[in-house]
């Protein structure tokens, strides 16, 4: 196992990337629990619907550990690993976008391809990224003690 | 004016409205914006993408002050006045929904009429919904610094 403590270093990308996600007009979500039991690291969502998700890789063995991570492409319009400055980009499949991130922010060092969802699936996932972030904005309000066991 | 602090009044009724919506299944987001400008109270979004509002109203001045709330009625599914116990409920008018409330929770008096939105609106709605509740939960975390301007 490596010696950083990679949660942190999770939870250090992910904040840097949902400001990423904000500067882009991206309405930033973390751990959106999509249909299939997976949960996206990032979503965002913006003005127009558009969904991208940012899959969040601490370290190469994180990377190797999830080989499912072709599992999200069916649920986002757009999808980006996002790694830090020390990760082995190579390593990361070239067809995919790729976002170079540190806790402060990030940029885009290669667009994800654009896989439109289709109208049903984007209306379903909408209403459930709404209700998650309902659900999450209770939760870290000060009215905690309601909706925790909501969705 | 009113010797109580109706501002306290109604956070007391948002948060007993908040925990009803929450038992109905209903996603709960206060001060959502709407594309008229207006702001609904409390927002509230089921499963199956039902979009239910609740006007709080903390007194008689308050409700009469505000001559505009027929401006909600085409922006949901279905409406409902909040009120306490200690409302004069008989000034309300007798068509829209009707839930009594506390600081720890409300009940349904009244059903309100369904109105379905028309598809296109509703998922402009879900959407708006989902960015400020995406929003409201980054400003809420510990993740104050982002997303602050976004929406």
């Amino acid at each position: 196992a490596p010696g950083a403590a990679r949660p942190d270093v999770t939870a250090a990308l992910t904040r840097g990337v949902a400001r990423l996600f904000a500067e882009l007009g991206l309405a930033p979500l973390a751990e959106f629990r999509l249909p299939n039991g997976r949960r996206a690291d990032l979503a965002g969502l913006d003005r127009a619907g558009r969904l991208v998700f940012a899959e969040i890789k601490s370290c190469q063995a994180d990377f190797e550990a999830d080989a499912k991570w072709t599992d999200y492409l069916g649920y986002c319009d757009a999808f980006y690993f996002a790694v830090g400055r020390d990760f082995p980009a190579g390593l990361l499949p070239a067809g995919e976008g790729l976002i170079l991130a540190d806790a402060f922010g990030g940029a885009i060092m290669r667009a994800a391809p654009e896989r439109p969802l289709a109208p049903a699936r984007r209306r379903a996932l909408t209403l459930r990224f709404a209700r998650q972030a309902a659900a999450r904005a209770l939760g870290a309000g000060a009215d905690g003690d309601v909706g925790g066991g909501l969705l």
